[in-house]
């Protein structure tokens, strides 16, 4: 259970709530966000007074678990962010924000051949795995530190920020050198020791939602970062899994304005995985910019169909370039540019 | 198992399929499509030889269940469908439609005020239901008889086609009268012998996609209704049931590119049902149609607040009014008109 | 909103809840159930006491949608019932009982040999499908009033009380004369008119649970056949639809113990449809009953691999004779007998 | 893709398959499992001849992705495991085993309390978590050092083996000198470093299943520890997220039995989260045990309602008693001991 006072509550008045606690014998630790404080409590015994919390003094609600997000609060004030990518590039504000790219790094040919095209067709930045979490352990695990010196080179040629993922605290070091975004996957969005990791440093992370997570478990996720240290969290929407056979995952896209009315994070959507379908990149990507997403993340290769993975999903250049035209129209639609 | 036999082969080609069949000990039943023919295999047994049926004349593939779509089939040549609601409003064509209306028709007053309202602000159509499909027994079942007499009113004053829902099979004859289309919904989209009943006249029918259904399911589902003899289907997505807990359904818009990729029925989406949170529907509105949607099915109130049923994620008409005049850009970003 | 009553509350306090309504601008309409009684709120505007109503004398709480379970409410004291299915068997005693049989009727010889045979391994009831719910118009529709002859013949053979499925409210006529238990399916679990047809009529109902239906969906279910008329309601956990790939279903067992906690009604378990696969049907099977099952329903064909529909999932005699053979331990470490 | 060898295919005829993909354009990658080899396939282009591939000799068939089971694949041969935890108890043998004890450590008195009871009622391992996975930042994280040597003292104390979950690779290290069996909790199932860090070292390692995950990922989680080196892997099943709502997860027993057709792994059951409610821990334990599993994990605390995290899904030493005196019937009726 938690008690959470009003934004910008008096510090006696938490102390208040902690003492009240203790007379009902239960213990209380506080928390302290960005522009209010919850009292998360502890060793609740049979003596806890429900209606006595939620009447005492800054007191605005008391709820059971999880805990309320506190930092990216919308409803508290927070405000919402712009976040730069590196060079001039930033995600969340007036205009749409495009990463694309390969799913993994294969070779320095193939990726500059992709970044110089994507770059051109108007793209802010480049994606591309050096470390790849895969089902199999028998599947190609990434080129790891040849695949980040390749993206580092791409960045230089072409001007594109750089994302790229981390799986483990151990990349995070690893990775800061080559990366202007450092990317925690679908699959490590539940793992608190890398978003801590993140959160330790200075470059914006963007993370994408746990294929299985609640809206609640997401933007917990984010708090993590953000509690460790560092704002500037991207929020992508890439899919959830569910009894839909026709498509890899179900795009969820109801998510974007709701994340947009709770919190101050950016949100982007990954409409590659979030289908599974190539010939589904385009429309789910239109229909994102109508709801508000602040920008894209698209797989994109030279050769889809010799891609060492995700083939099925990834556009090949003349599909994107034709992709990228369609985007300003819905963007203004939406109030927005492209 | 079924052979799915090229568009337009010959009947020869047909029966050589069914001789070759009971050559290997199995029995072939006919079913003739609107442009193809399809040999459902029974009593199959160790003999069969599948690469032998696949190269026969005239085959194009042999499948395992379920069943190929094969009066939709956009595959075989089916052409899009423009179907006419009634009065001059179409759906399937170049313009959206919206139809809009209270979740029950719950007095004379409240509904002539809303289809006032809602036809002022350019909808074709009048949705409301007068037979209700309640998860309690002990919640309002609808208005019946009184309730279908009010929406023809309406339709007399307003020109809206009126939509309304048939839950069995004798519904269907009761309602005709009063409704322009007849809705089957998403609790029985799986109910064969309504599906058979609704294609066994002539009026169109708005197929509701069971909230668990797979895209498959959703196709077939039409196919009983065009199989039966009506072809004036159109397709509603409304949202399924997933893990997620901030929405009532999950909004899974993919759908609509896919159901215009493989079939030629006209598809709209039902952003109320499809969130459940009437502050979710106007942004959902917007991205069904930049995914290509052919209109949209939304519920309003005149005060949602004291609505019988639904009232979460009903509008208002200040917020319906609002909505209908952002649609127009969206339209226009996606080739179309509203 | 629901006032829901105590148990054996005076009618003057429910006439008390329906005045105090009134003075709130609210509209209160009495539900009774089997031991208490329910007031439903309409038209709740903004003078709504909640706080008042809950002290209102007689009233036990109020809750928010949907309606609480009132006839089969085993908290408000409803007994645990022994259903008669026809001829000496009964569900829901201390015996734990087996229906068996093929998936649908398809020939007299046929379905006579797998009567007897699922007879002499002991059970009590003979399965067997005349009107199939098939998710394609082109695939087989069943046998129907031939099938229904059969099924009669084969209980007058055998003694074995007949279970058959209803899809609409004109079947249940139809199939009264032949069958011992109606079943209403998974895919009708939904269909009210159909719930309170056979809610109208008194043989037995076996109501399978919706394959995306929530718990508190399927004890209403129960709820619309007994507020009709009909108590005897017997329940059949069928497995419901997940991300998993490997089974047809996820079998959810838990429902098991937490349906006998909560209601007075007997449930079984279908392994058959529950998992979709025949080597798993067994080891199923003896987790149902470890965790309280009052039955099994179990699918057996002579030829499992000639069966017209669900081949995969069925057991021959050989295997259901050994499955029966399991059953007894494991009837006897639940306290029961098999 | 993949090619799948025969077990014991001859070297000779793993590289004539290669020979064969450089002929057609493509790239084969060799990997070598316990019993066979597999190849997998890169830079497929448009003259791969999958016939060819399929009819070469050695060659058992071909496969799209994910990459199969090669490491612990029963019908390849793999020997069914029996592990031993520390000190003298097993899984996978022919007794049950229960591995009982808190969610988190929370104080030394509290934890030898649970352990000396848990003892006492005959389980055969200590579970307790130090480092906590939670979903809010702001929730408790665990005693990290001082908890693990708190488990280290009971199991000093008691002589249980001693279970605790590793969240990271920095915490394989740190937990090694405590711990008995490294728990991969259902968050990390995924994360594929961490896998591959317990892999790296000797001591046995419990895996959870990832609560989104499929078999198949659960199966290829295992193959990356083992194929890091360490093959004594435990599976267990704790709940899948549906839409089920009266339970927290819902716990899919049918993965017992398939498992152990699968794979040479032993497999236990979590009902505590697999439920998350306390009353269906006791009815779901005997359901696993029914249906092959060869052990539990339980939660059990002294005072579960002041227990600091998963309260309401945790026993008391008396319900923990109770539950393992009604095992033996269950376990005797599997043909196992308990």
């Amino acid at each position: 259970m938690f008690v959470v006072m009003r934004p910008n509550s008096a510090e006696e008045q938490v102390q208040n709530v902690v003492r009240l606690l203790s007379d009902m014998g239960a213990r209380g630790h506080v928390i302290t966000g960005a522009t209010r404080s919850v009292v998360e409590l502890l060793e609740i015994g049979n003596r806890l007074d429900r209606t006595k919390l939620e009447r005492a003094p800054g007191v605005e609600k008391v709820l059971d678990e999880p805990a309320p997000i506190l930092a990216a609060d919308r409803a508290a004030g927070a405000h919402p962010l712009e976040i730069r990518l590196g060079g001039r590039a930033t995600l969340g504000g007036r205009r749409i924000g495009v990463i694309a790219g390969p799913c993994s790094v294969e070779s320095e040919e193939t990726l500059l051949e992709i970044a110089v095209g994507v770059a051109e067709a108007g793209a802010v930045a480049l994606r591309g795995g050096a470390f790849k979490p895969r089902t199999s352990p028998y599947s190609f695990q990434g080129l790891e530190e040849a695949g980040l010196q390749m993206l580092a080179h791409a960045r230089e040629r072409t001007g594109l920020a750089v994302v790229t993922e981390v799986m483990c605290c151990e990349h995070v070091e690893r990775v800061q050198p080559y990366a202007d975004v450092l990317q925690v996957g679908s699959r490590n969005m539940h793992s608190t020791p890398l978003l801590k990791a993140v959160g330790q440093q200075q470059k914006p992370v963007l993370l994408k939602r746990g294929w299985c997570a609640t809206l609640e478990e997401f933007l917990l996720a984010a708090e993590y970062i953000i509690h460790a240290g560092n704002p500037n969290v991207i929020l992508c929407e890439r899919g959830i899994r569910t009894h839909e056979e026709y498509v890899r995952n179900t795009l969820a896209l109801s998510v974007v304005p709701e994340v947009k009315r709770l919190s101050n994070l950016p949100i982007i959507v990954d409409p590659s995985h979030g289908t599974g379908r190539a010939h589904l990149v385009a429309p789910m990507s239109c229909a994102a910019i109508a709801c508000g997403a602040d920008g894209l993340l698209i797989e994109v290769h030279v050769d889809p169909k010799r891609a060492w993975s995700d083939g099925a999903q990834t556009l090949n250049l003349d599909e994107f370039r034709a992709l990228m035209q369609t985007l300003p129209a819905f963007a203004r639609a939406a109030g927005r540019e492209a």
